[in-house]
């Protein structure tokens, strides 16, 4: 069973989950053959994943059976549970805590796809009527003080199987990612009364240089200090704090939006590797409606390396002006 | 030229250094061959690189020529530059810095030498020479609030050229990891009047399940919360603050501990990749003499991904008790 345990020299919390050693690595070993039979995203082998928390289906179709387009399940192999551990290893000098929480993956489409230029518009809008829901359905756990759904796509980004999927978690305490986040956030409203995103957008919107795409909706920009190059990130044009509340009409526009930045990115690399992360608001935070929604695309075309596990800082080679020029041009 | 820019949200500040997106990959590109023809850092290629810093070499022999068996030399592809940058693209929303500071590379062998195996204790000592020869120059330079040495071994570690080689920065700022440990050391010390690593080399001898290997110098030890799959610190046994005062005579027990340990690893795992880097006190710090100097050492056998990227914490699939374990069975 997974347990958190903290540093004692920076307090970090880290999740120690044994069990995910064992699991299948694709990506890494190529030469597993990752086709239909072994994989277990595929549909037919859905005897091959824990039970479906949710599916977009056939009406006719039961549960745990083909007929899905968009079908959530536990992760095989968590790194956190909503049972707890029964282990505990703090001592009078190290702390542990249950490594509580919920970690689901989201398979994206019945087919065995490793390209997301493969899924059409409407894919996109399933699958994030898949976040939507999962969002809405684990936000009511008054356990979980944080929610996130990212992507890991490529080995390159850590995926393990290649098969297209993405994964959400359920954490009892808000990361340190998100602290800086929400402190930032605060504070930028305490001394000049607005949200920092909103005044990003209005600055990007009015310089325009590191400006990608925009639509009634959503702006795309890379932002002015990114940690990776080519990062890109989507933001609802007008202030909205939760994923959640994202009506259908919006989440149709942020399919194609998602899509768009994604054949922008393949345009310039093929098939490339990125990870991507959506931020929002928590219920149970404090000054929720403070925050702005996000996602974040993060390329992984350099590696995090020596410098950068060690100092907390990131070099990045590519300055965003560029990254946004370059992407904006594979778009024709 | 490189430069420092801040996020407006968090307040983190990443180095943007656009002269490094044209360096020569071998690593990443297969298909160009390793070999001491087009390696800057084999003897005889001393021209393809700028010029040397420091170099442990025959007297007999001039500067930037053969004769050496560590060298040191300005990355050709800095991410920080001591002539500072004349760009500045702060505006009264964004803020950026010159990237004025240092960034050497310490050429560990003159042969094309790709795994750490083939260096003997004798060659561990010079490079460990090499680290110390740097240091004690490069806190010298006021300007200069951090210092940090790092390896990249491997393509998945980051490294992008194979041959033998570390790095070295010294940074104007000192950088969130550093701050952190700084922190903690300076709580710990404040709550308990002790060292915290002190306090946890005590208590790791004590209980032995995560000591790796001890002498009369120096401990070995996977620490409580890794972050990664064999994280494994080599930290001096009695309190010492600053690496460059190591005596000669320890660094020749420290090169023989880091080699017994890179040794280890690649017992289990082949050629393993990691990075390894060096903490130690600054003296343009404040309470420098209460920090506790250490070398970690992070495989990189999975990858940080979206989870770690969005959360800024990390999920490790082997506990630090197992990791020890197979560590010490790979002396055997």
């Amino acid at each position: 069973m997974p347990e958190f345990r903290q540093d004692p020299v920076t307090g970090r919390w880290v999740i120690i989950a044994p069990g995910r050693a064992i699991r299948p690595r694709q990506m890494s070993a190529p030469s597993i053959p990752a086709h239909r039979e072994v994989c277990p995203f595929c549909a037919g082998n859905e005897a091959l994943t824990p039970g479906e928390v949710w599916a977009l289906r056939d009406p006719a179709s039961q549960a745990n059976t083909p007929g899905w387009t968009v079908r959530v399940v536990t992760n095989k192999y968590p790194a956190l549970d909503d049972r707890g551990s029964e282990i505990n290893r703090s001592d009078a000098f190290y702390r542990t805590a249950p490594a509580l929480g919920v970690h689901e993956v989201i398979i994206e489409s019945p087919d065995h796809l490793v390209n997301l230029n493969e899924l059409d518009a409407e894919q996109f809008e399933k699958i994030l009527r898949a976040y939507r829901a999962r969002w809405l359905a684990l936000a009511l756990d008054r356990r979980w003080r944080y929610l996130m759904i990212y992507k890991n796509h490529g080995d390159r980004a850590g995926a393990t199987l290649e098969h297209v999927h993405s994964q959400m978690i359920a954490l009892p305490q808000v990361p340190p990612q998100a602290v800086e986040e929400i402190n930032g956030v605060n504070q930028h409203f305490t001394v000049t009364g607005r949200c920092v995103y909103c005044d990003i957008i209005e600055h990007e919107l009015t310089h325009g240089e590191r400006l990608v795409a925009q639509s009634e909706y959503f702006v795309v920009l890379c932002p002015f200090a990114p940690r990776f190059g080519f990062e890109t990130w989507i933001l609802p044009r007008k202030h909205a704090a939760a994923f959640e509340r994202t009506s259908d009409h919006e989440l149709v526009a942020l399919g194609r939006t998602l899509r768009e930045v994604i054949s922008m990115l393949n345009g310039l690399y093929d098939n490339a590797p990125f990870n991507y992360l959506l931020h929002s608001a928590h219920a149970n935070l404090g000054s929720a409606e403070r925050y702005h929604w996000h996602l974040e695309i993060l390329p992984q075309l350099s590696r995090a390396a020596g410098f950068e596990w060690g100092s907390g800082m990131h070099m990045n080679s590519i300055a965003p002006e560029e990254a946004a020029r370059l992407l904006r041009s594979a778009t024709a």
